[in-house]
């Protein structure tokens, strides 16, 4: 019984067409299929169906966030788990995401919508996008950034500590690292795989993603990355640069909506199983977050949120 | 109940100053301790104590693998399903390696002495040598190739099937790829990890260490690193190149004592539960191997082995 | 009076549909425009109309190789002065070629059809296309290998020593680095400016083009290019590798007419006025060639070529 | 009659023995010689005997900085035009400055003094240093940063538009690229060779050196740049990042006497012959200065300098 990565995560757009050129020109994400208001992409890398939802709305925002469990009836135990710590849990047929059996969502103290599913289907990739490297999905991208596979989620959310607890007791996740200004929770990263995070939750008034990452091939390309963006007229918020939480390699940019995502390489891996969470403090600033590079604001609503950036 | 990771090498060399060298200087690795005939090193990346034992001896050869275990009570566990499986175990007293605690030694039918431990404590790094990065044992090293953490280790064996098999029954090691020529098991990779491999079993007349590998910070240091090797007149037998299997981006060259040593970046993760081991046949090759790039015989012994280079 | 850069390359193609996918699909360049039965194309870097034109014929072959020179009474100076040395000279008005001025042609002792060029305009880059860089000819190509601009030719004589005098004594050329095995002159780089050659010749048998050379942004494009080659099919010959002659880094291929093309990156400069040209023998090989990296064949001719792949 | 290449820059430092460190330990010089208060260092490429000079002072300041020209007559030649435009020119008898021939120096209009020079030796490389490259004048560093070759100094004058014709009419350099702001001459890039600048003028109160820069090998090397001197404790004042002026990738510190230095990589050749000083102005800022990256102070002392961070 395990949460075993982050599958996907839906996206809501007021302008549809727009943001979806930049996902799939400039992100060089792949069209994986459209279904009534929604189209679901992937990068190159990523072996589910697709791995983002862009969904017509009338305003941005996230649809809901959803990892993939071990096996058929861990979406049974965890829907008990989540509904024993008095959260309602929202079970959805098969199928209504495309080429995904059943789901359940849910809440938590984040107050995002988070999914659970085990069933999904593999990129339905024609002949000519199939690689001869038959333990990759389909051809590398050439197009734009060429983003590889999503790797995390980010969520502002004005109670880190008490998501971070839920996410480790009902959902198995691990605390990784951790950001604590003046004896206060500022951000936790956390994962069910030897990465540092699939999730992380950083301190803000009010509940919203913070951002949505995706991996790049190696750290080499984010330099390729900058010039790409840039000749695409996309603002760079933050990057390249370095952070000392998780050690990943970044550039920050807005989506056509104002969704932020994360285009990133690096980092290190957790394969110890008594590793015990890194604490960052007030002294360890700037650097916790900004090691090298250009850093970009990290939180609005905290007081010491000035030293963040 | 889990094997975690792949802790250790002890590698057997004649020539102990020579051959230490060549992992200080050129592959860059700090010195962690001395005890009797052997030197403890260590990648700047390695969260462990130590991930390659030098021992002096007379001849060239493997000394043991050592896999680091989920919990103590493992240890009694998988000797318990050595034995049952054939094998004679052999309990080591804790601190028979420095800083580390009891371990369980066996061969298995690749004929090599593996290693299970748990307790084994972190680096030893001098206060000049600590990182500002928390998460990171110590400083990066500037020194030659720069390595940054062991990765794996490579087998040949002429069992290549037997070998895989028992890895994923007795030490549940998952099979991720595999390398059939004209049916034959020609070589498997198995991981305990999202990584491809953890080891590999490769096919030739007499067991022994086909190579060990240490990754590097980003592929693009294997320019560097070729770079600095050439500088230091070491051989560059393969690479810089990009493996099909695994996907990994390597340099292969020979220690002073002639045990291959590849350095890598690169690869792919695997985080999907139902993942199945990728087969590649002949019609495959050489992409199998070799993607792209400069190879470097893959077996000496079995009767396509030209196939290979 | 001074002959200033390589300005473009005229190859005939029999499969012009073919071979203009290869370059602008794979290799990455923009088409200027199109002429009879010629399309000019040039890299994102390149200032001048175009660096590549694409002529189907009914056999592949090089139409000519075209130099800048410093002013434009220039053409007048080299022209007696190639007359004097015993070949003819024949004048091409302005506009035989889009947006050039009159040029002279001629063969010389390499037996190719050269050209000098004065005025050449500028690539006419529509305004959606243009950088906000201002000192870049256009916006970075994210397609394919995004090849930057024309650097060098190297052409196959059989007569290295006279071409290679012919072109210092002639065309003002610098000697920069030379091949002898036993004695034997079986490669000269030479150069116009600060890079080690705008042309090589190496022998063989016949007199042909050995390759023409694209510039990348960076050499660590050189493994995004070797995937991007492999994903659309194109063949390696040769690299990623270091070259020692000229310090490159590179990759080798074929275009779809059989035409040898060389990506490249790295190499060094050469400011110093009184440079002497660096001798390599037989003693310096293979490492003269090839210093790490995949080779591929260096000369069809040369009795000792065995010893240059 | 030219001058063909940025010789080497004499920085006088109060604190030889800590500045030495910095350079040799972190940004990877060579030590060639010492002789009275001057130590005498260069990059592993660089061509000449030395590069950098680093003289003990009471005060860190600019001694003298110093190109080379094309034959041992331009001298006079220059001596004699430097004192038509009205400055005095002191003849420097050969051997003042190890392994170099007589020399010119002069103010100008830049209030630093500059110097001309022909004779200069070869660095003089143990053999134990000596690569097997034979064009490259020893092996590569790979100590610390492994700065390849000096490349350009940037100096901070009040009079801008005059320092900037002197150096074009007197010395005949060609002006590259300009920046003006609201009509001000702000900035002059300024080079004798298809480098973008050997020499550059930004706008201050005070003449004063404003930055050295050494080249790397590749502009993949500037992420391993920042880590190493993070982990040297060095201060990164701007960068990694791409400058939109000259293209240049790089990343700005100071050295313990307080001067600043630019490792980069990158940037882009000028090989036309009719080239056109790019002009950039207030409306192409901040992109002019900074194209992507963490940008640094640009100028102290003009009224729009908030505009150049």
């Amino acid at each position: 019984m395990a949460v075993c990565t982050l599958g996907h995560v839906e996206l809501l757009v007021p302008n549809l067409a727009e943001t979806y050129d930049y996902y799939h020109d400039v992100l060089g994400l792949e069209e994986e299929c459209r279904e009534g208001d929604s189209v679901y992409l992937r990068g190159w890398g990523d072996f589910n169906k697709f791995s983002l939802t862009l969904t017509e709305d009338e305003e941005a925002g996230v649809g809901h966030i959803a990892f993939r469990v071990e096996e058929p009836a861990d979406l049974e135990r965890y829907a008990e788990r989540v509904e024993d710590s008095g959260y309602d849990v929202d079970w959805q047929d098969a199928g209504v995401e495309p080429g995904q059996g059943e789901s359940i969502r849910f809440t938590g103290p984040a107050d995002q919508t988070f999914e659970l599913f085990y069933d999904i289907e593999e990129p339905d990739v024609p002949k000519e996008q199939r690689s001869r490297l038959k333990n990759q999905p389909q051809k590398l991208v050439d197009r734009g950034v060429g983003a590889r596979r999503i790797d995390h989620v980010n969520c502002y959310v004005p109670n880190v500590a008490e998501c971070s607890e839920w996410f480790q007791d009902v959902l198995d996740f691990e605390l990784r690292e951790e950001l604590l200004i003046e004896g206060d929770d500022v951000g936790k990263w956390l994962s069910v795989s030897p990465l540092v995070h699939e999730i992380a939750f950083v301190e803000a008034e009010e509940p919203s993603l913070n951002h949505v990452a995706y991996y790049l091939k190696s750290r080499g390309d984010l330099f390729r990355a900058a010039d790409v963006l840039k000749e695409h007229d996309v603002e760079i918020k933050g990057g390249p640069g370095h952070h000392g939480i998780s050690q990943a390699n970044y550039i920050y940019q807005d989506d056509p909506a104002g969704h932020e995502v994360e285009i990133f390489a690096g980092g290190y891996l957790i394969f110890e199983p008594d590793w015990e969470p890194v604490t960052w403090t007030e002294e360890d600033m700037p650097e916790a977050l900004y090691w090298w590079g250009k850093g970009r604001k990290f939180s609005d609503s905290h007081e010491h949120s000035d030293e963040f950036e």
